[in-house]
């Protein structure tokens, strides 16, 4: 019979050819969780094979490099003959199941655009003026502009005009100009002069205003670099937690508030930044902005009323570039602010900076890029076409309308396994602390599991009945306030004191939030005369995006069934749109042809919308031939559970 | 002997051939004015010959069309047989006088702009959007724009961004836009938006921002129209009289005050305005300046100090475009205000307006063009080419330096004779009031008649014992604080109830002020290599240029000695070219053209100019040779006292 010998520790087991890896561990004492009941789901139980054979290596989980590196699922594999056996610490084991496929981390895409940057900053050496040349002060920076730099034509804001004499001629006309390359046409925008040469950074700021948080990136034009991402609250939270609520609030006579509320945010963390990096906000001179457009629309301080209402018409879509004195950020007065543009009243700044940072837009094959945030805007096209549409998804996957929902912040159930046997979940939370509530992450996982592993019925309602009888007196299905609920944590391992549950009404939200953004997808492939199976790639932008489980999306039916390497998790990627526009004017012009090539498909006015919606409502699908993975899941464990 | 008959009245009397006129005049009784003494030299002695023929007729007072239509002047034409003479009341006599050869009334220079005006009105009926055409607000007034306007490009301000879905919804989608056409390269400017059809005048103004004075038309750009001209102080004279005292001012920190001063000035004109033509000031949605560099430097709150410390260079010759919002001029706050480009220090945005009104740039005769304000700024060219300097002449001719200087203003001497035989002058008075002062024309026109009378000499000194001799006892010549001086009003017919004299050093300043004016010319004309008397046409810009009387001007060598049909005053070409700048986008391209094409002549690098200065420190000039109708007229008047 083959030996066995564990690493580190050197323990050594003897069993016979054909045990389970995890048998085999159990039996040299070695503790192995499985949360999802040894079904090889959770991919948890990873070891790795330093010498010796196993059968069953393969496994969804694992990642070609993964299985070329020797690792496998100890409930999966079995032993073959002699065996030295790695069992990593949990930590490093955890790393090797994010690493799968490498679709958990957020993907490396390059546009590799050409640096360009709208704000420049030149030194220049001025001759001073004599009888025999007196070309006035304007024209002397001018013809050296022209002659050492080619910029053939100034604009100069007129509080710098007002103090160009006394520079030059205090500075013994050596200056150093900031300029704006390309807000004014052909023109070059004078944002500053100082006297002197001007070294170190050249600060600029990318914006990603979302509905719940701002995040910004402080970037150094002169080197490209990012030199540090801080996020705080949208401070607008406090009037309404999506939208819509910030919409009619506004319409209460609230939009001057809120205007002030997002600029608010964005003033505290460049105070952050600027005692942290130690420099003054006011030589950071230029920013761009990616948001959504209700979010556009309120830090514009435009009136979003008739985004809400039909035929749902926002007042722009393209945005005037404004200077940060206007709007009352708190960089250099005359800084120019870029709203990246929308495409329509639900299609934001965020869906096009995210197509621009996906490189989309370049792309041969066809491709899906989904936002999944409160909304659900989705873009599906190549180089040479783009259709959009948003999907009024509904912020359930963002902690609303789900009675223990919070963000994926600290205290946040951000995974759950379920044990097929006794259908005990296993957690994990973020910052490793007990659980206040579950993320959207937490959701999709929760609703996965309790699917596969019987607690559910597809179109969502508990089995009460089943989990009584495998679960007993401990049974974590009851009757709550709001119908039967499965509690994830009780009371005594929360950090509140109170059982943590999904409900079926939750379950119901989160059917209906994933039913619209499928249902959007179905809707405009038809359309297209598409098969959703021939998406050849899916690149899922948005920080939310970033945290699902492409397995468990799919087993609900929120993400159509292809190979998982079709799949890509690319981040914040309005974000990363943003830095692009700083960085490139090649990205400014592409991102504007970007916004101008989208189709707008508007669900509401198509009569298949509300059909695929209601089809899409059950997990993962009514029609389940759609996910044909998930029906031979389904089946196998309907087999082994009947078995 | 021939019966001369007089109408109206019908007194006759019979003379002998050969008689003057005015002889025959005395005899009948019938008294007429002859200011310069009989002389022939004022034109004031007109009457029309009826019937009959005279001798003598010609004169250079009169035009050929006077001549045509029987006027003679009564102090030289004879008899020569039976005559109906008409004599008209005084006043008919003084317009005949003033049409004479067409020189003293402003000529009605035409350059035919094309109507282009930046600024235009627009009146759109837009479609309501609908689920199936959800065009953003922006897009379909793009949309609209372009089809029925070919406007292609729409730049909103951030304002009217703020109220456009609100200004759209409540007019029923029927709306008036304002735009500037002009003011972003190809772009149009969203300057207001008012809900239905705005009918009625669509106001700009065009402002020439003097020194002295402010000068304002207001124009309905829909008919071209100028609705009323008015004029007032420009209120930075409490803090200095001319430019350079004003510089100094502002270098002790009264730049702010100055800048707030004259926009006060703007203002109270547009006050004014608006309460006699009810309307709204924020209305009126452009406005073009037209102002020495320095007075645009002022009203920008340009530091101006370097204008006045060699080498003379102003912050800008062009100006960038402001709002009124931006410098306080109380019209539409979006408003753009265009100031017109300088071409150095001291020939600002009048002169290239004037060269744009006297339609100078497109003439093939080689033309001077001369303001004669405070500088005396100067142009010389064709189509082809221009060069022009600054004569720094001072403020002599404006009443400054003048002991009894004064503006053009009631009160005001505006013309002196001095009779020949008694050296007695008469005066006219602006407003026909007790005098108060004399103003430029009037110093113009007692210097020449001091000259050709023997009051004074050619070099300015006045030659008492010669006016001792004539005048006896009464002698209007006599010493005092200042040295010599001639008293042109006694106390007894003054206002103040004091004497007012021309002293020796006043005339003295003034000798000066127009050696430079025409040391100006003759350096600028030698430098090209021409003879100042191949001009072939003089225009004459400016509010004091419309009062000069050519043949004095000449006699005192300020301007050279052409023949008088040479010359055109033109009136204020300063303001004119500012009006043309509103109609007509071409007008504007025009004068940026000119300033570009001007060549400035710095008078102060020129070693000749202060020979030629010297020269000219003469009445008329060092080398009378340059003046032959004066050095005849001297030679006949020398003749005519020794005789």
């Amino acid at each position: 019979m083959p030996e066995i010998t564990f690493q580190p520790g050197g323990k050594s087991v003897v069993v016979p050819e054909g045990t389970l890896l995890l048998d085999a561990a159990a039996k040299a004492g070695i503790l192995i969780d499985t949360p999802c009941g040894a079904q090889g789901r959770c991919g948890r139980c990873v070891v790795r094979v330093e010498s010796g054979e196993v059968s069953h290596r393969e496994n969804p989980h694992l990642s070609p490099k993964q299985l070329q590196e020797g690792w496998v699922l100890a409930c999966v594999a079995r032993i073959k003959n002699d065996l030295v056996l790695g069992v990593p610490p949990r930590k490093e084991r955890e790393k090797v199941v994010e690493e799968r496929a490498g679709t958990k981390t957020a993907a490396s895409v390059q546009c590799d655009w050409p640096r360009y940057p709208a704000l420049r900053q030149v030194f220049l050496e001025l001759p001073p003026p004599s009888l025999d040349d007196a070309f006035t002060d304007v024209d002397r920076l001018q013809r050296v502009l022209s002659k050492e730099h080619s910029i053939e034509r100034l604009y100069i804001e007129l509080p710098l005009l007002q103090r160009l004499a006394q520079t030059l001629r205090q500075s013994k006309w050596q200056v150093t100009l900031t300029l704006d390359m390309y807000d004014r046409g052909g023109e070059a925008r004078l944002i500053d002069i100082q006297p002197g040469k001007t070294e170190g950074p050249l600060f600029a700021i990318a914006v990603d205003i979302g509905t719940t948080n701002v995040v910004m990136d402080l970037v150094d034009i002169r080197s490209g670099r990012t030199i540090e991402r801080v996020s705080t609250r949208n401070k607008q939270i406090s009037r309404g937690e999506d939208v819509i609520s910030r919409i009619v609030y506004s319409e209460k006579g609230g939009l001057a508030e809120l205007q002030r509320l997002v600029v608010e945010a964005i003033n505290d963390l460049l105070k952050e930044l600027s005692q942290k990096h130690n420099f003054d906000t006011k030589q950071v001179y230029q920013m761009v902005t990616a948001s959504n457009t209700t979010m556009t629309h309120l830090f514009l301080g435009l009136p979003p009323r008739s985004i809400r209402e039909e035929p749902y018409v926002p007042t722009a879509s393209r945005f005037p570039v404004v200077t940060a004195a206007q709007v009352g950020v708190n960089i250099n007065p005359l800084a120019s602010i870029y709203c990246l543009p929308a495409v329509a009243a639900y299609v934001g700044g965020d869906i096009t900076s995210g197509v621009l940072a996906s490189c989309l837009f370049k792309t041969d094959k066809l491709t899906l890029f989904m936002d999944v945030g409160t909304n659900g805007e989705i873009v599906l096209g190549t180089s040479e076409w783009m259709t959009t549409c948003a999907c009024s998804a509904g912020p359930a996957f963002e902690g609303a309308g789900v009675r223990n929902g919070m963000r994926a912040t600290t205290g946040a159930i951000e995974e759950v396994r379920i044990n097929s046997k006794t259908l005990e979940p296993t957690l994990e939370v973020i910052g490793g602390v007990l659980p206040r509530g579950i993320c959207g992450s937490g959701m999709i996982t929760a609703l996965a599991e309790m699917l596969v592993t019987g607690v559910i019925d597809r179109s969502g309602r508990i089995k009460a009945p089943y989990v009584q009888e495998v679960m007993g007196e401990s049974s974590r299905v009851r009757r709550g306030d709001h119908g039967a609920e499965y509690v994830l944590a009780w009371a005594a391992e929360s950090d509140s004191g109170q059982d943590i549950v999904l409900t079926e009404v939750d379950i119901n939200n989160l059917i209906r939030t994933k039913a619209a953004i499928y249902a959007g997808m179905a809707v405009m492939a038809r359309n297209l005369g598409i098969n959703l199976t021939d998406i050849e790639e899916v690149l899922i932008g948005g920080a939310f995006g970033q945290h699902i489980d492409i397995e468990e999306a799919i087993q609900i039916g929120l993400l159509p069934d292809l190979p998982w390497e079709r799949f890509k998790f690319l981040g914040n990627t309005s974000l990363w749109g943003a830095y692009n526009v700083l960085l490139s004017k090649h990205a400014r012009d592409k991102v504007e042809e970007i916004a101008g090539k989208m189709t707008y498909m508007e669900l509401i006015t198509d009569n298949s919308f509300m059909n695929e919606l209601m089809a899409a409502m059950f997990l993962p699908h009514t029609d389940i031939d759609q996910f044909p993975t998930v029906k031979a899941a389904l089946e196998k464990v309907g087999a082994a559970k009947t078995s």
